[in-house]
């Protein structure tokens, strides 16, 4: 007999099929038995009738054969019935937490610490199966309008971009640091493919433990060239996001409902305000005298997010011309008033998802930049070949996954958007 | 006017049209110039007539508006006439080596000292367009077939599967290492999703200097459930590793010949030979007593290579059931002969390119296993979890990126299948 997916039953009306997977849930309900077997697709449900059976441990590894029957009652309109089960892994000890309960009922320590277990629990599985959509469908827009995908070395020769909050390692008798980002590489590449992304883990020595920072994340990173400025950058941020929630709207909408995700909504487009006039709109507005500010508080960004909701009906908005005194030192100048800077973040919901902008692209600026910033040229001297030899005007953005996924499904800490998550305190599992 | 991309251009014949891109060569030819452009998809030839032009250095970044004509001699058939250059990036310097020769004349050392401009090759772009064809093609086959994408964190809390050969590093006081692979993840995501799949970065601190051997590469993980045994495994490789090269020469049409790539053959399927009956055959035909040897040298691989090509008319050869003391402890045993494994090596052209096999997924024998090879059980408490609450029969694989395309291309060294690549003396560009 073939065995067919859980998520295969209906095809097979009437007929004996074989199932295989975990065993999910089960329960006596007067004389009548009820088990329900997930695999790697979804549930199906068996009903066992008549003398007592001894039902199998959760988590038990079995095959399931059974004859499939229309029940509108069973979860998916079909259930095996007259089932007969072999058991193929055995298991001793029972999960630390029911698996069967549409809601995980467990605190953050416990989640992280039976993660192992716990992630197969249907709400946790639901979550990075989103996770997963959005890297296809990030990759799948990307590759559609001739980006090239490439890796970068995470092992780096010096502590640059950041200076701090990286992570120093041995690397056979000499100093390594592990990358905070691709950001050096991926402009490199915009000389070798014009139009670039990667996927890939980033590492943040950041000493601190809040519900938005894990000390390693996955970056969606993106870089090109010929952009007229960081607007031009922004049409791709919009166009690119648009594209990941409607493949999520297409093929997870079993994860979304599960999860009761709540759809961003827009007005047709993602509104953009400078950052000088946001200061201007909080003090106005709030009371709260901001002008000067150079950077954006959390809280200052909650009241831009629900300002944007409420005035333009959208769930996200660009901050555009954030100060360069704020900003790294390839960060391209506004030409019209060096002060502000071609960067912009996007707030999603009201909490800071993406960074990007204008790079700068010329070499003798770049050495200008370092210098006024008070680095020295030399540990960039790789990085600056890429300028030496003709770079067109470029710019990119990077996606934290985790952080997108934590606001998308409205998580109140961006380790429950982690499968294993790293923090000060936890390296394991 | 509409800027488009150098593969456009026959779209247009007749037209004025813009291109933008990199200079990639200039000639003088009897009072014609000739400018090769290069954009991220592509090249182009503008043909300059009449008074002297200065034609601008190489990798300078222009705009170049002409029209499209066709010309039997023109690379591509098409070239740009009357063409006008407008500057948008100068550069004040020569590359290291010309760009323009189909062939790269530059030797290893400065390939790699200059690999940020000498990525920008023809010969080696093309490379790397054949690593990101082999990452999407490896995505494409496992996604249609109900496999999930996952990421593994590469910051670890125990320097567990190899003991040796692992990057150490501080973090926050404490020692954490850089996972030398995401073995033990993708076995427990198994029982989070049953087929899972990872793209990602794998660091091994290995003290040698191989031609085949980097010490960060880019791995491609696969793990599943519900195996039968390590042939299950190795069906998914050779159907896997079919539809790779059907999708390179169907989409790296251009890369593939640039490179004179000579694709695998094979005589419709791949050839196995057990490790036992291996060292018997390199006995009998070579005369070198290897009975009795628990590892293949790659003298003796690139034997069996051979032999494969020549007696079974395939690039590609398992050798399975290696002797288990030569096995890491999760590697579960042949059932009917217990001192050997249910694993195997895939040889391409007589170089090892994957290691991969079933694991053990049984908890008590993992304890037995670990006992064993005298390893206490504690360092691995939350992967021992996974098979505490049931996991099914199970296997996967490796593959190595840079290898893959070493091999495939037949280069001399990995490190010229690598963009940045990591060596004992080397972590820059």
């Amino acid at each position: 007999m073939n065995t067919v997916k859980t998520t295969e039953i209906r095809a097979h009306e009437g007929q004996r099929v074989r199932l295989q997977g975990w065993v999910q849930t089960t329960r006596q309900m007067g004389g009548i038995g009820f088990l329900v077997l997930r695999d790697g697709f979804g549930t199906a449900q068996a009903v066992f009738e008549g003398s007592e059976i001894d039902l199998p441990f959760p988590e038990t590894i079995i095959g399931l054969t059974g004859t499939i029957q229309a029940n509108g009652q069973a979860p998916g309109g079909f259930e095996l019935v007259q089932p007969e089960i072999e058991t193929i892994t055995a298991v001793c000890e029972s999960a630390p937490v029911p698996m069967g309960k549409r809601e995980l009922k467990a605190g953050l320590p416990t989640l992280l610490e039976e993660a192992v277990v716990l992630n197969r629990h249907p709400s946790r599985r639901a979550l990075f199966k989103l996770s997963a959509g959005v890297m296809a469908a990030f990759r799948a827009h990307l590759n559609s309008n001739g980006f090239t995908e490439f890796q970068s070395p995470k092992l780096v020769g010096s502590a640059t971009e950041g200076g701090a909050n990286v992570f120093e390692l041995d690397y056979f008798g000499r100093k390594a640091w592990l990358a905070q980002s691709p950001q050096f590489y991926k402009q490199m590449m915009v000389g070798v493919f014009e139009r670039v992304y990667e996927v890939g883990p980033v590492f943040r020595a950041e000493a601190h433990n809040t519900s938005r920072h894990i000390n390693e994340y996955v970056s969606l990173d993106v870089e090109f060239g010929f952009i007229e400025n960081h607007f031009t950058v922004m049409a791709l941020v919009e166009e690119l996001f648009t594209a990941i929630f409607e493949h999520l709207a297409q093929h997870n909408e079993t994860e979304l409902k599960l999860l009761g995700v709540k759809m961003p909504v827009t007005n047709g487009s993602f509104p953009h305000i400078h950052f000088r006039e946001a200061l201007e709109l909080i003090t106005a507005e709030t009371g709260e005298r901001v002008i000067g500010a150079t950077d954006l508080s959390p809280q200052h960004e909650r009241w831009l997010g629900e300002w944007a909701y409420r005035t333009h009906g959208s769930d996200f908005l660009f901050v555009v011309g954030y100060p360069m005194v704020k900003r790294p030192f390839y960060t391209h100048p506004d030409p019209a008033a060096p002060e502000w800077s071609n960067s912009f973040d996007l707030l999603f919901r009201g909490t800071e998802l993406i960074t990007g902008g204008q790079r700068r692209h010329i070499y003798s600026d770049y050495l200008n930049a370092l210098a006024e910033a008070g680095l020295s040229a030399e540990p960039f001297a790789h990085y600056l070949d890429a300028f030496k030899f003709g770079m067109p005007p470029h710019g990119g953005f990077a996606i934290g996954l985790e952080r997108l996924i934590m606001q998308l499904c409205q998580l109140p800490n961006v380790k429950l958007a982690t499968l294993f998550p790293r923090d000060m305190q936890r390296l394991a599992p």
